[in-house]
């Protein structure tokens, strides 16, 4: 089986999610990092490169030297697609570059710096043709997908409400102060965006809320604030929603719920019951019924829809986490684009990953709910384009 | 040592809450259940009577006729206080003449069928100097208890968040449409006031936020919904909350979860941690710190506050449930009453039980959230008399 | 409703189980404490009774006194039963007079202090034809009902595995060389019997197994163990079981495992599934399937067999606890003396409440696991009348 | 950085454990898989190197063949170590010869077929001063790292009691009697060996018993049963312990019980206080204390032991699994092995992976349970050299 080759863009030394990009990439033997340009600093990219294996001639100083060269190289040596791992800032570039220069494109989230890039990037995959992965992690677990199919089937009748949460604590402090890498760049507004915590994990919460209800949103009303004195962007957030077909929820995230570590929850209740989810037990599904038992469903069982039982790896009761979740959209994202690369389909399966789509949307969340959060009005319609 | 002799409004046959009085007054052997009018069916009431093993003499066909008949008697034999268990609309007349009538009272929430009622019990009650304790059973736990003062001591710093939750999925049908009794008043706007779910169990998740965190809600940003088909008020609601000092939350009240029992749950975070609490495992009070493991406080443990363990009955382990923390509002009330009846102060713990401040909040709360919910406001000002 | 007169034996100033006795029988309004004799000093025990509430006339200097004067009293204000709380060296002698004298019993586990005074009084019921009551709490819990029922039912196929265990760690220091009345009289053989931990909490969990298995101990591999220096008597303890029918087990009971509250747990495992419970998580029965989701059943679900749901007293999700357990036993063994006292047959769901064949099971089973720790022969038979 | 190459043996379509070997080998990027003979049917074999991505030349029908081939290329091309993933019976020739050849190696457990066996690997190991790794996953999890440093620390005083259990459901019916691959080797004694439930699992918990608690087994007295009709091998068992120091255990591990998927679980306590981790929750440490709350130690969190955060990837609250569990024993290993290549050190935390020692008393462990199962007498002795 051919491997396909990868190019990094950031995940230099002081990165956090550049190493869970390469672990996800790595997991399940279909890609091999090939190039990189890990750092804005030749040297340390060079050093970095090295340490990863790379060969030097594959370690870059810029992400344009990395995309022109490797272009230039024969196909069979050439990368397949770019994973670009950088602050939100250096988001839209890159992956603009790289789509031009036909390479594909895995990309961390949020899509991009501002909504007018969003509806940039968007026009150029469709003109590409790119294969194209935003990785919001979440819905790459085998319970989230399981939720999402027994709603989609109608296993709880029409859905009527929604909650979902991301508390997290650990900016409960002005962290950015010191020199902590990943708070810096998170609460300012030059390199995060619009937005700090509704960006970083507020997308997160709205995309895995319209993942598993298969509903829409519709209008937002926000509050949005900065708790932590002199902080640039927004740490904490809660709204009130309207989804497609009549669905209302709430959704809170926050970074200064101290003690909270990354406990993303979901509920989703329709007319006969509804379900639980929560990366804290992320393997376990909580299904509830307004006349019978709670059920349990588990990872791997052997009663989960396929599109469940796809994305595991190992026997129910040995827990898979957050790496395995990250890497099923690697995997998804690669065994689609292998395809492609011989004209060929992909199991269905393998189309659940989020993309260009889930991008637009998540950036046009941060644009409603930070002008809901500044609005005198209660309600905010949903900003399309 | 004497008992308080216990008359009871309310709490028929097809009750479910005055069963609860009954058990929760009968617990620590400081109450006697001495006379009743338990239904506005007269024979219902003496039925009912009978089978508590009260006197014939005692069982009344209405409260107007108890309550005269009992001021008639001689003071070594005449109720202390009444428990009033009706539906909303039958709370402030019995309770009024039961003060003016010289009773102490016990109220179920919410406190009335109206603002205008709250503020004229407020008044009554402060004229009769009556001892009054209206039933918010959730801040009855030991850990709730424990969770208030931990708060309150600056266990976390400044507070900064609140989140509220009360699930609830028993009316996701159209319930009110059988014969179920509970649903059929609860549903109805002359039996139930302006609030259907926001008045039975949103006044619960407000009076618990209150209590816990020891701030006061300011305003409100409600969406307050009637999913189900033609029910006339709602069974289910959402709000963004601004509170004293700063601090912001997030409250959920649903009747519609389908599948969710009484799970009723605070979380309160403050600059160095956090705490969270459910009734589903109401004996563990779980604390969050922001740079240490998270700790897990349990009912009756010795390291508790005093006034969390004045209000456990057994050793730590052996598990205090709902029927206890309602009790512990009587015991409390009962403790003030005895005391105040000769003339003696109770222990401090004692004092610790809702009252007319909590009625009355509950009634503004309603409002607000009813206001908010039909306003096109974002902002509703918490309604102060 | 005539209430039934209960006179106490124990349950003085020091004692902890005599409280829960009497919240016990007080909750269902169904008994009344008429008459005590609550400390073998005289003047402790009138001013128990009369903080109690009781006439002083009906406060005894000794059980002997009390049964003697009760028995003398009219048929319409003497006691109908005691209710033994005392050490268990102080079980036999009272439970065979009160028995003698005409009364009924309610009796704390273990039964008495040796198998041969369990013996007699098995005789000695049959004899007098006595309503008996052993308070095993935990299978007063509505959940472990259901649980013996589903096992009853064959939801799970053949049995074939049985795990019971608890767990505590409040005698993991000498505590019976401080004041500790509790742990004084538990660690002293003299009071106790044979047996420390193994009578104390090995019976509460050997009883859960046989009554929620439904098959009977028929020999046990046991090792004892007395961990903290100097104690007289086992703290510590495991077995391993052989059942009726093939059935095989372990039995963990221990008073040293710092840390543990009284999590009495138990899990039987079938052909086709499994269940486990727990009292931590009292409301709770999971009910684990080969090839299906686990299931969730909660006290007092619609589903639940008629016996759970007949020990139950609030709505789903109010989390009963320990007192509402032990308040069972109050309430079946009232149920079926008061049909008796009329001629008449109690509902089937009340006779389900320990009595005097788990009261000889139990001794028995303290005799057989003392011997087996002691022994060099790896089986020891369980010993049989 | 160099990688390390990897050859495999064993590992087939059919197998479940080489896939977990693999994966673990790659997330970290230290090894590359370079040759492999997957299976006993060379074509078979050639067929999944070939999906694996692996040269053909690298490619083997036989391990000999493999072995031998490998060890005459050149050192820059030469495999350093291989993974062993065949059945029980096909352990100790493979690591034998490759250890004879100069291969370092991974071999999952148990460690062989017979005690003979495991002799004389440990006297190979020891010739040859192979780095070698015996992949008992459980040991892996940074919270057991964690509890095992706290028992080593002494924060919970002299340690008392270990409880250990292994309940699994897979092997409630005949499966060995349909064509799974696993069950049918793992019931079959000429592949398994002595034990079957006993060597699968149980060697797992005796392994995270004695890590744990930092002590040894001295005795064991077990039933060992084979519950499913016409099983050859135990599929269900369990023992009475002593260990060094006068401490008392118990272990539990079946595979009749139904419903019940990987759980293993360790609880120890000690004078001050006791901890209890599950696979089920495997990110979660309990912390127990006699007098103080219980605690709630996290992956990653800041208060951990360096040794425990050594083998974490991502930040806490995003949850590692089983696949990272195993991968730390292959960093470990590749850590040390390549340090050793370089005639270099490691850092400290690597050196701590299973190896030869935990295998020698993992077969100690078969041959004295099953040797007890069979036993008249209570006490059997650990089987030592």
């Amino acid at each position: 089986m051919q491997k396909l080759r990868m190019g990094m863009i950031g995940g230099g030394p002081d990165a956090f999610i550049g190493a869970v990009h390469r672990i996800a990439a790595r997991i399940d033997g279909l890609i091999e990092l090939t190039a990189g340009c890990f750092s804005s600093n030749a040297d340390k990219s060079k050093q970095m490169g090295s340490q990863l294996g790379l060969a030097a001639s594959r370690c870059y100083a810029t992400y344009q030297e990395m995309l022109t060269a490797e272009a230039a190289l024969p196909g069979n040596e050439r990368i397949h697609f770019v994973s670009i791992v950088t602050p939100n800032h250096v988001h839209f570039e890159p992956a603009k570059m790289a789509m031009e220069y036909g390479f594909h494109v895995v990309l961390d989230k949020p899509l991009c710096f501002s909504l007018q890039e969003a509806y940039e990037l968007k026009n150029i995959i469709h003109k590409t043709q790119t294969v194209f992965c935003l990785t919001h992690t979440y819905t790459g677990y085998p319970m989230v997908k399981q939720a999402k199919q027994m709603v989609a089937d109608g296993a709880f009748g029409r859905i009527r409400k929604v909650y979902v949460e991301y508390p997290q604590g650990w900016l409960s402090t002005a962290l950015e102060q010191t020199e902590q890498k990943q708070a810096s760049w998170r609460t300012d507004p030059t390199k995060s965006g619009k937005a700090g915590a509704m960006g970083d994990i507020g997308t997160h919460a709205f995309n895995l809320a319209e993942y598993v209800s298969g509903e829409q949103v519709t209008s937002i009303c926000a509050q949005v604030n900065a708790v932590v004195p002199n902080r640039a962007l927004d740490d904490d957030g809660a709204a009130l929603l309207t989804f497609t077909n009549g669905v209302t929820g709430v959704l809170m995230a926050t970074q200064i719920a101290a003690g909270e570590e990354n406990n993303v929850k979901i509920r989703v209740y329709g007319e006969k019951g509804g379900l639980e989810w929560q990366q804290q037990d992320a393997n376990t599904l909580q299904v509830k019924w307004l006349d019978a038992p709670a059920q349990i469903y588990r990872t791997g069982g052997g009663y989960n829809h396929a599109i469940s039982n796809y994305n595991v790896r190992v026997p129910s009761g040995h827990p898979e986490g957050y790496l395995e979740a990250f890497a099923n959209h690697y995997k998804n994202f690669s065994t689609v684009l292998l395809a492609k690369l011989q004209n060929d389909a992909a199991p269905a399966e393998a189309y659940d990953f989020p993309g260009i789509q889930e991008g637009v949307r998540g950036m046009q969340f941060i644009e409603t709910i930070i002008k809901s959060g500044t609005s005198q009005e209660k309600w905010t319609k949903f900003v399309e384009e």
